[in-house]
């Protein structure tokens, strides 16, 4: 299976691409969309929606996974990332992706094994699960393959638990 | 010229298409588009953004005007609203539509000459320029219907200016 991770950002989308088979996970393609701050709100919601449909048409991913939204730091800058996760979340639904959604604290948990695992922490294991000689950049590349491979993990870790 | 005023909303749009010639303005439909509360988050965006195209296909509007967000009061709804109204530009934009964000306090201005207008006064002002014998249902397609009602006398005002 293929798996899309989505870091949505307005300036900045992360993404990471990974296949998992039979509990292994290995790095396809990761990166990140910008959008150049000199156009308009919403061309700037265009050319995400163009790159997303990019993105998916070449990878072909089945799935979605990306981090639920929460504002705890910048009101500004958080309505400007929440039109733009509408934006992705409608355009992967229209291709036909199912888009699953997963807490801060699921992700570290299904990564590291720890709810409140730490950046560096988090960055080690995704490295390492991916088999990545160095580590993704840019961040918010990171961050959109800790998301896919959350997904990858709870998938696994459900159908383990309906083997048994 | 045909405007379409849009309050953005998750659970409910509010639309008002006005028309707008020569400083007189007209009602041609005002509503709401809602989506239902048990379907999934990317589903329901998939909605608002089909809903906006048939809008958009029946009445041909050259522009849309929206007010721009704040968050002052629920946070969590705020993202809901943040992420629809993503779709809800993205949607115009790529439909050919001219998109125009005006401050609550213009839309107040424009319509009622006052930028702390009061609720009541807007729905009275809005109400006379659009020739309504009943004041708009839903609340959302009130506001929808100020916006528009702000871009059209924006314009104008403006033109005043530049025949002077």
């Amino acid at each position: 299976m293929v798996i899309l991770g989505i870091d949505p950002g307005f300036a900045t989308v992360g993404f990471g691409v990974i296949s998992s088979e039979r509990g292994r996970t290995a790095l396809i393609r990761c990166g990140a969309i910008t959008t150049p701050a000199g156009l308009p709100l919403s061309r700037r919601l265009v050319r995400i929606a163009e790159d997303m449909e990019t993105l998916i048409g070449q990878f072909r991913p089945a799935v979605m996974a990306v981090e639920q939204l929460f504002f705890n730091t910048n009101v500004t800058t958080g309505i400007g990332v929440a039109q733009a996760r509408g934006v992705i979340l409608l355009t992967a639904e229209k291709m036909g992706l199912s888009v699953f959604e997963y807490t801060p604290s699921q992700v570290k948990q299904a990564v590291v094994g720890y709810g409140k695992a730490e950046k560096r922490q988090m960055m080690e294991m995704t490295k390492k699960l991916l088999c990545m000689p160095v580590a993704p950049r840019p961040d918010d590349a990171e961050d959109a393959l800790a998301a896919a491979l959350c997904h990858a993990r709870s998938v696994t870790s459900l159908l383990h638990h309906r083997e048994k």
